[in-house]
Order: structure tokens, then sequence, then C-alpha cells
């Protein structure tokens, strides 16, 4: 950003800033200041679309950040999810105060630090619900809310000019898992004593409802158990750890020995036991390279890949090309997450693969085997009810989300004890709060930093990649036409470049080694892998990028475009 | 294809060869041959994926049907929509016989040869259920059944060795808008005289239960009409006439006019009337030009657009930037379809720039304002039970669905009195029957032709580009950088072609030019438009694609890639 971002003007009013998140879903992120100390709330990622091609995650653009460095003086997060807590990394270094977090948040982002070298000192601070924490002007409290994982908190922050409530994630889930309820009291104590605005996450704000349990799977799953003559293999999200307790459970029931298949799978369920959130009997869980020792019958395969990304677990099994887990005719696969909009081709892919492979395939529309971690109408409205906040600012959502959790609160809020004046606010929106009330006052420099991560076995081996300076580092497109139905290629790779400067005269040779490498690439490849256009574009890619790295110490934008013919 | 296409082997067998539609949604086609005669069933399109940049529509390859122009004797289509009419003007000149179909099917298909400068002749000849029309050794009779528009047909085929049962698409709607039953008791006979094979539509197999049928989304708008104070606009898909007649009836009934927007919305209604198939009472219709004569609350607008492709009427409102249709704060926009996987981002985009206009949205989430026009799995049961084949051929789907639906087959066909053999054939399969029993026998020649239409005006302006000589017309990449919250261009466009020759010297020039095109396209279109990266890629493409059309007298293959920064 080349505007400059001067300290926010007022010293006698709260300003609140949402970096991220607010018309847009994933990588959440908020500033609040008063005077001289601002506190961050969250700080996530969100993944690109698939015609973003070449970038790997996207993180709110730091500026504003960094811009007051000196004042940041906390960073507050409200769960352990990607869009809350996989930008920690790269706002961490710059700002010198504590992060505050439950343990299980705390535990998942460590490892996240470690992998881009940052020690983080003793500036992790675990918080528990009802604790208080103070951060110059602001007291902050953290308060219990159910969701799909454990250990999330809403936050209560007492500023001088009133209290501001923020939801984080949430439902309302009456019978959690691990007996956590999500604290109604705490809430409906904070409404009696009066809000002054409440920011909610508007996820599921279309959906009429309550949105149900975690445990309203189990019944489903009870009977795929049941049915089930080979082995059972789950997918879900890697921080999913209530579906996980459930399997485990049921497993333990049905007498199945449970591997976890996937490095984040791995890494998040051991987290969760050593903090005692996942309880697996002693004896029941096996590595994913003994389930060969086992009778199919006797194995639950828990996974990564339910969104069919092509490095994941899951989809590596589905096209036979996975170590250990190999899929049969007896066979079950369920798929229990949602899709994540812009991934159902990559999962209808998968899905087929695994078809092929003989196993049946189960998805949330056959049976309950996936629940929502956010609230649906009812529970938005409930949370209201109960909050009566003279100012609402519906976060987390694309922009309709936003628009349509206003319309639902200006409905809760009509009665004798209620009256809210919703903000519509989006990214950058300066919302400021004094004692003549509330109003968007200003712009902040707010965007995207798009992140580039070879993964070619480097530690730290990440690009910031701002695409303004794309000429630095050069394009190479190459164009690759290849056989719907054996997937072998037709003709030469077209290979363009730009802004890729190498010696004169050896281009040429350069790029008859690139479709070498290309042709390479799809000839080892299996032909599922090869007619599958997803899988083999990202292939393609980490091998050229691995390629024009070594070549030419260089770091292009490689972006193969695959065409079935 | 160069693989030679020798007329199959077999004089006293029965061949069936699914051309398209078998592993894959959309294409739908398939070849019936016994000795000389060869008969087509359908003749679909399908739609790209978002990430096949450049490619307007899909057609099934027809290397078969040209190797045996001489053969085909006839080709039959099941129903009107463009998964199984769409390829219709790419076989029509490929052999000399009829066109039998129903007469809204063939309604629709007149307006694309006429597109194509295609005379039919006497060649389209009307059927209607329970008729009989006999081809060589076929006697075809045609059975009607229920789905999302009229006038569909499934197919009972009496050949040398058994009677071929082939559904179309199908729900059992047993309350019609148009009174016409599913014909039941056609199924049921054909069951007692005995079926050799079955060809059921497999796209709802995952869903539980039974679909339901179109007069369910009657209370849900009948509510929307009651609370929208303003206009209430409905988008669907333009072949979907009972919905419509749903809409038309309901704004008789509330007092407003009905409105249709949008080209083929425009079109298939004017048809459907004409037929009799869609009932509109006198002085209720007003053209789009006239709505602004009316207040809004005395409006209803039907238009296309629902799953937010970049050119129709709703994405244009929804940014402000359609001719007759401004939204306002009062207004209501119902997506009263289902998203079509790949669609969603754009279909999101859509509905959060209308919730910019200030306006009310629906979606099939939230209210039942849409209802899907295939049969699920206890309608698939169902005619599963009453034909009782010996062979059974699961069509229209994944090879997932396909899966899934031979496993359902599996379980109902248990019993005394049935008896039934999975064939899970995929595209290019030869199945054969004879006196022996059926089998896959051989593979044939299949393959998509992807085609590029460039909508520059011109009547007939269509390339039937085979990539494997994309070199022939080259291609262009141009990587534009614009910001994401203003939608401004930041930088130059890098642009790179390969395979685009153009006079020495010249090339500089051209491009300098282009870049301009791409300045001037963005500069002149609204910040909503500018930051919608479907909108801006569409357009830039065909911008860009007329300005080398123009200068060059070339057709490049145009890859705008927008990168948001």
């Amino acid at each position: 950003m080349t505007q400059s971002v001067a300290p926010l003007v007022s010293p006698s009013a709260l300003e609140i800033v949402p970096l991220g998140g607010l018309g847009e879903f994933g990588m959440n992120m908020m500033a609040m200041s008063w005077g001289d100390t601002t506190v961050l709330i969250d700080a996530g990622v969100m993944f690109p679309e698939p015609d973003q091609l070449g970038v790997d995650l996207i993180i709110p653009d730091m500026s504003f950040v960094e811009a007051r460095r000196d004042q940041v003086k906390a960073l507050i997060l409200t769960h352990g999810h990607e869009d809350h807590i996989g930008a920690v990394p790269h706002v961490f270094e710059l700002f010198d105060g504590p992060v505050y977090a439950t343990a299980m948040t705390l535990a998942l982002v460590e490892p996240k630090l470690e992998e881009h070298g940052i020690d983080p000192g003793d500036r992790l601070k675990t918080i528990k619900p009802r604790q208080r924490v103070t951060v110059g002007p602001f007291a902050i409290e953290f308060i219990r809310v159910t969701h799909s994982m454990p250990d999330c908190v809403a936050l209560a922050i007492s500023t001088p000019v009133g209290t501001i409530v923020h939801t984080g994630d949430f439902k309302i889930d009456q019978t959690p898992i691990d007996g956590q309820h999500f604290d109604l009291h705490r809430f409906a104590e904070l409404g009696t004593e009066g809000v002054l605005a409440l920011f909610a996450d508007s996820t599921n704000v279309d959906r009429p409802g309550f949105t149900g349990p975690e445990i309203d799977v189990i019944d489903a799953f009870e009977e795929l158990f049941t049915s089930t003559s080979g082995k059972l293999v789950v997918a879900t999200f890697s921080s999913s750890i209530y579906r996980m307790q459930i399997l485990v459970d049921l497993a333990a029931q049905f007498e199945r020995k449970v591997a976890f298949v996937g490095r984040s799978v791995v890494q998040n369920t051991e987290i969760a036991q050593r903090l005692g959130y996942l309880r697996i009997p002693s004896g029941l869980q096996i590595r994913d390279s003994d389930i060969h020792h086992y009778a199919s019958q006797d194995v639950l395969c828990i996974t990564t890949g339910s969104q069919g990304e092509p490095q994941a677990a899951l989809p590596r099994i589905a096209i036979d090309d996975h170590r250990c887990v190999k899929l049969g005719q007896d066979d079950t696969v369920v798929f229990s997450a949602r899709s994540i909009p812009g991934n159902e081709k990559a999962i209808a892919r998968t899905m087929s693969h695994i078809a092929r492979r003989g196993a049946d395939v189960v998805t949330p529309d056959m049976k309950h085997v996936h629940v929502s971690g956010h609230g649906s109408a009812e529970e938005l409205k409930l949370v209201l009810s109960l909050v009566r906040p003279r100012y609402f600012i519906p976060i987390h959502g694309e922009y309709r989300q936003l628009a349509q959790h206003a319309r639902v609160a200006a409905k809760v809020m009509r009665g004798a004890d209620r009256h809210v004046q919703v903000l519509l606010a989006q990214d950058g929106d300066v919302i400021q709060f004094d004692a003549n009330g509330a109003r968007i006052a200003d712009k902040a420099p707010t965007g995207r930093v798009l992140i580039d991560t070879t993964r070619v076995g480097e530690v730290g081996d990440e690009v910031l990649r701002d695409r303004r300076h794309l000429a630095a580092d050069g394009l190479v497109v190459a164009v690759v036409a290849i056989s719907r139905h054996t997937g072998t290629m037709t003709g030469t790779p077209e290979l363009v470049a730009r802004g890729f400067v190498v010696d004169e005269g050896e281009e040429e040779s350069l790029f008859a080694d690139a479709s070498r490498v290309i042709g390479d690439c799809i000839a080892s490849a299996g032909v599922e892998e090869r007619t599958d256009q997803g899988l083999m574009t990202e292939k393609l890619r980490v091998e050229l990028r691995r390629f024009f790295k070594k070549r030419s110490g260089r770091r292009p934008l490689v972006l193969p475009v695959l065409m079935e013919i």
C-alpha cells in the first residue's frame, strides 16, 4: 500500500477497524484502538479461489498494523481455526505484546510459529473462559462458546465508552461432547448490564432454525459402523476434534482400530490428546503404516482431504497412490464435512475415483454425517436477544450474509426493551464510538496479500508475493494438451514466459528442458491422476517451480494450463 | 480423432454405445445399432468448468457418428434441456433421417438450427406419448414422464433381442402442474411383458426419499408475494416452464404484472405460450422496457442468470448495469434454482452485489423456492421395481453416481420375481446384447469437442476448436493486476503470446494497443463490475478477442488472468 497510515485521530473515541472477514469469507482480523493502545482480535488466512492460479494462501494486508506497531499491545485469538489463526506468524513479529488465547488455540499456533522459525518466548499467554485480562484501557473477558472444536471463546471488552461483545465463531450446542456449555448466563448478564456494541458471526444466517448439536451425527455413524463390512474411512477437517471423539468412541464400541492418516490430522490429534481434549482408550490407536496388519473390517481411518485438495491424504488414497491405505470393494468412505464453495468439482472428482476403487461413498446429502459449527438464524437471534446491544455490527461473511444478518437483527430488536442501530461495515471501515454514538468515520488501508508456498522440502520456504512486483520474478505459462481418456500429452507443451530473464540463447534450452520436465511428470503419473485436471495442474506447478528455482535461481509464478481434449 | 472407426462387428447383436453423459454430467448422447441401422438418442452439450478458460460449450466427439453416417437413420430426443438437445445443430447434418421429439422439444430445437443457418426441411417429426415409430428393426415407443419442464418422454424400444427402456430425465411428480401424469401404468405393463435392459437417470441417486412435486414451491412463493413491498425478481432456468406457470398464477392472484427479462427466458416463454404449455391471463404480461411505468410493488420479473453467468440478466441487474431493471431497498430477489457445481463463487458474488443494492436475497437454503426435476433414491427404486429389467445400466452422472445407482439397483432387485445384472458402463463402452446375454464388448472412440463462441454479433460465428491445433490460431495470455477494492489496474498488463504470428516489428504496437484495450475496458466498467473477477475476466476475453480478430484476422485463444491485489 502506498497510502500513508497516520494514527487515527480522535483521542476520546474507540475505533474499531475490521482488517479482514467483512465482505469475504476467511482471513478474519480486527483492530480495536483507544488512544495509543491497539488490540488485535484474530489473524486468519483465507484460501484462494481455483482461478487464483499460483496462490496458496491469502492473508490480510498488514500495513495498518505496521503503521501502528508501537501502539499494538496484544493479540487476542477466539479459537484455533485457520481463518482465525493462520496469519499469526505474519503478524507476530510486527508487535511486542502477548498473544492471549485458550490452551487448544495456542497449541495450534505454536507449530505454525515454529515452521516460520519464530521463537515465541513467553509471549503466548493461556487464558480460560470467565478470566479477564487488562490491556491499557481495555478489560478483556473471555466467554465460553460452543463451535466445531474445543476451547472456543467470545470476548466481552470493557472500554471507556462501554462494553463491546465479539462472538468469535459459534453455534449453541446444548449437548456438547466435552460437557463444556455455551455460557448463556454470561451473555444474559452482559445484556442486563448493558452492551454498547455486538460484533456477531454471520456465516449461517441464511439457514433457518437451529444448527443442531455435534452428537446429531452419531446415529448415521452407528449405522455405518454396523453396515460396513470392510474398512471405514472418514474424511473430516483436521481441527474437528469433537467429530473425532465421536468416531473414536464408536470405534471402541464396534471394536475397530483407529488410524489417523494425513499430516495435519496426526498433528492436531496429538495436540488434542496431550491437552486432554481427545481421549483414546489405550490400544485402540494404530499407525497408518500398520493398517495392513489388520483385517479391513477392524479398521477405521480418519483422514484429511475432504475438500479434494490434491496433496491431502484422501485424494491420494482415491487414486490408489497412498503408501498405507488401499481401498477395496467392501470399504466405505464418508465425507464428514461440508463442501467449501469453489471445491465442489475437486470433491466430485475425488468421489468418482473412490467409486472406481469399488468403495462406497457416503456424503452429508445421503446421511446425516456432518453438522455445521456455525449457528443458524434462531441461534443468531438468541444471542441478539440476550445481548440487546445499542449497536450491532455483523461480521464473518460475504456482503450478502452481513446484510441478511442486519435484517434479522432489525426484526429481533423490536420491542420495549430493545433498541438497536445496525452498522453495516466492510473491511477497512473505521467504526468510531464516542459520547455521541457510533458511526463509520473513515477508511483505513486494507487489502490482501497472496502467499505462494513452494513445498520443496525447505522449512520456511515461503514467498510473500506482491503481485504488483510480478515482473521481478517473472511469469511462466505452460499450456499442456492432454487426452481426457488416456491422460497422455498431445503434441509439445506451449511455454510462454514474461519478465523472466535468462541469458541470451539459453531460453531455448531452458524451455526444452522444462518441456521434458512436463513430459516426465505426466508420464510418471498414474492414468487416473493424469486425467484429473486438479491433481495434474498442482503436480505440474510443483515440479516446474522446483525446476525453475534450480535452473535459474528465480521463482517465477508458474501457471500450468491443462487443456483436456 | 485419428482412430479409424470400423462398423461394429456382430450382425446379430444389438450394440449400444454411450457417446456422452456416462462418467460426467451433461452432453448426453447414445447410439443404438442393429445391423446397418443406427438410432441416436439425445445430443446434448455440457458447460465448461471455470478453469477451462476460453471454452463456452462442450459437445461429444462426433467421429463415431461420422464413421457410420450412412447407417444413422434417426435421432430421438427425450426432452428439451440443453444437456439433451444442445448439440443437435452439430449432428443434424451428419445424417439424413428424421428427428423425433415432442412438440415442446422440437420448438426448442428449431431456433438452434436457425442460429446455425440450418434449414431442417421436413425432418423434424412431432411425436406424442404412447405413440410408436418404426426405424429399421426398432419400434420406438414414447412414454410420458414428469420432469422440470413439459413434454418429456422416456423410451421403450423394441429390438430383435428384447425391449430396451431409456428413462430420459425424470422425477415422479404426482401432482403435475399441467395434469399430465407420469405414465406409471405403461412402465408396469412393460415390466410385466419383460424388459431386456433399463437405462436410467442417476442424477439424484444420492438423495434419500422422494424429490417432491413442483407445486411444493407454492407456499414459499405465496409468502414472498405477501411480504415483498417492492419488486419481486425471480431467477430460474429459462426452460423451467412449470416454475413460471406457478409464478404467473401467483402474480395474477396477487395483482402483479409479469415481465420476462433475458433473451432465453423471453424466447422460451414465447414458445411455451404458443404451444399452450404456459398460460398467461391477458393483460398480465408487460415488456421489461415498460417496468418503469409501474409501481415496484406491482411487478414480478422472471429472469435468467441464476448461475451468476456474467452475460445473463440477473448479474447485470445486480451490478446496476441493466437497461430496464433497477433494484431498490424494498425489492426481493429469489434464486429459484440449484447451484450447478462450479458456479458457487459466481452466484455468491451476484448475491452480494444484490445485497449492496439494498435488496433482499432469498435462496433455496432459506425458503423452499426450488425443487429438483430429478428423482431421488425412492423414485429410482420405484422405476426399477416396475420395470424389473434383466440388465440395468445407470446413465446420466459422474462415475460415482453411476456406481451408487448400481448399488441401489442390486438392493432393489432381490426377490423371487427379480433378477438383474448391472453393467457399469462409461462413455465409449460398446454394450452388446445377443442371444447369450449382455456384456461390454469393445471400446468406441469418444471424446469432447470444445466450442468457442465469439459473440461479436455475427450469426454462426462459432469456432469448433480442436485444442490439438492450438498453434494454428495461437494463444494470448493477458495478466492484469487490479486492486480488489477500487478495481483500478495497477501497472501495465503483462501480455504473452505464442503461435500467434504477426509481422516482424508489429508485435510491439499490437500489444501496446491491446494493453490500451484492456485499460479502456477496465476504466469503462463500473466499480462493482471491475472488482468482480468473473465478470471482468469474461468482459476482457470478449474485448480482446474482438480486438485480435479485427487487427490480425486471427482468433487466438485469449486467456485473461486477473490478479486481485
